[in-house]
């Protein structure tokens, strides 16, 4: 067998609004197996599914420019994201068939990954390859970056959360508890609000579409204030937590997934509560924190293990679901971390601890 | 002389909107020249005029709850404000006779500062008394805490000030300027353009109101880029400086003028170029940088003796005239620090390095 058929996720032209599943079609590439100095040739196993993918989509975004992995992507190109595979053949000394990686693979069945191109070595730690590509990725990332260097939490502070079901949020969340802060969180649904108060920990949750003024929810239920807000939504909510924030206050921005698809409006901050209680919003990415993670790693590692922190996987199947599974996260219907898992054999599934 | 009539200005009633001179008035009060103890007499020579009282002339502002000097000011009472003075009688031990003192003084002629209120021996170090209160005061603190401990700056950076002729705007371009940095400025007429270019070395500056985008304005100024923006005014500047910020850019967030009056709308943030480029936007107080307080004195007041920094006043005469000078400042007729100087013998002028 030197060759493959892989079959990947492809837009058909930039999107702009909301995607819907006519923006993608799946395509079929011959891969050669026989890998060239400096390739390391991956069958993927999990591929993450995230929201930030549709800025790569557009036509224009202030993202582009941002950062490597932000680049616009091309229509009918492979679309890389971060995965987890398996090597079947490598041009480099570091790499040998059968071992496990972690890095940017893409939407699809295999991926020829250049030098150069983000690629390490997994060992799964006795935890399912889905964590290593949600809670221990750079989801996980982003919610430990996030909160503990952006957010610099203390004992005792107040913590709101949106999007607090979902992959970086429902983290957030309990690092937060974990630390010793006051959690609240928001999502919008039943379901998820009782996840949220039940199954993770939080103090507090709320169905943000059960509210007509989220200012007045927040006072409901921050009644002394907010000190750290982990913002994934951006628009209204972001006004109205900056609006209820305490002194000192800080908002870390995450992600503004409402404003992503232009249906949302976008925050009108209240500058003057900014100004007189000196709040900080800081916009961060989850690569800026790389510098965290190792520790990152080993101690998320270690609360998955003893059960302190639950990694949420929201699993589809096969790489014609990646459209819907992405579509969906606009509308919500993600609880925890968005992946999709790639054909494999049984054999393999059961070494590699799938659960 | 054991009782003197203090003239004072007042608010008549809360204002909401543009302040008008029918929202003031100016009483009459006796002041007993006999201290009683703990308490400090002051004439008062020197007083600060700023736009954030409008803030405490509201009946609501997240301005009130926030820290002390901001408390909402009470119809028909004195109004405090930073500012020079004498000592005419002392009941404390730490201050005598005819010292030279600032401190939270009023808007008025004496001043009866009790214990506890800010109050602090003055050495004028061979400077007008007036810079004292302007570029040595509270607005001084404001510029150099803001830029230096919030915006962090890094030399050869390109640093963005609105209302650059004003109070602080001018003294950050100063600082900027001397520190290493690229300076544009902008204000709401030619002189102020030119007087930012030719007097105060700023390397470019333009007249807001000749731009129809600011947005477009901002790139044409900043072709690569803006590092810092030092904001003194929200609204669509600041949204339109958000949208030009070079990645880890930074916003000092020192006031919002724009936004008090209830005139201009609110900045409409792009949250997604806040969360690529991890831009950091942070309101904060000058009463927060204390801290800094010996270091901005020595190192602003060098400045000034050398003539590497121009601390320009924009001074009117009288307790009458405060209320207009107060409610030019919306208007933008004032060119840097705004005071009133209040009546005084020539003796007293001359000895006190008047300009």
């Amino acid at each position: 067998m030197e060759e493959v058929n892989n079959n990947f996720v492809a837009i058909k032209g930039h999107i702009s609004g909301a995607p819907t599943e006519s923006d993608f079609e799946i395509k079929t590439e011959k891969v050669s197996l026989l890998a060239r100095d400096g390739e390391v040739i991956v069958q993927n196993l999990y591929v993450s599914v995230d929201p930030y993918q549709l800025n790569r989509m557009k036509n224009h975004s202030s993202s582009h420019a941002a950062i490597n992995f932000a680049v616009p992507i091309t229509p009918g190109h492979a679309i890389d994201t971060y995965g987890a595979g398996r090597v079947l053949a490598s041009g480099r000394p570091d790499f040998v068939k059968d071992e496990l990686v972690v890095g940017l693979l893409s939407w699809g069945e295999y991926t020829v990954v250049e030098q150069g191109r983000l690629l390490n070595k997994l060992d799964p730690m006795g935890l399912p390859l889905s964590h290593h590509v949600g809670a221990l990725g750079f989801s996980g990332l982003a919610a430990y970056g996030g909160f503990f260097e952006v957010c610099k939490p203390k004992k005792g502070e107040s913590v709101f959360v949106s999007s607090a079901s979902g992959s970086v949020g429902s983290l957030v969340g309990q690092y937060a508890k974990l630390f010793g802060c006051h959690v609240v969180g928001c999502a919008g649904t039943q379901e998820k609000v009782d996840l949220l108060k039940k199954k993770l920990g939080f103090d507090d949750a709320f169905n943000y579409k059960d509210e007509t003024n989220l200012n007045s929810a927040l006072k409901r239920y921050f009644p002394k204030g907010i000190d750290i807000y982990f913002d994934n939504v951006g628009g209204e909510m972001l006004e109205a937590a900056v609006a209820n924030m305490n002194k000192f206050g800080r908002v870390a921005v995450c992600g503004a997934i409402s404003e992503y698809t232009g249906g949302g409006r976008k925050a009108n901050l209240e500058m003057l509560h900014v100004v007189y209680n000196r709040i900080t919003i800081q916009g961060f990415l989850a690569a800026d924190y790389l510098k965290c993670y190792a520790d990152f790693i080993s101690i998320t590692a270690q609360h998955i293990h003893t059960g302190k922190m639950k990694a949420l996987c929201d699993i589809s199947h096969g790489v014609e679901s990646v459209p819907r599974a992405f579509i969906g996260i606009f509308r919500g219907d993600n609880i925890g971390k968005r992946l999709c898992r790639l054909q494999m054999s049984e054999r393999l599934d059961q070494t590699l601890y799938m659960v």
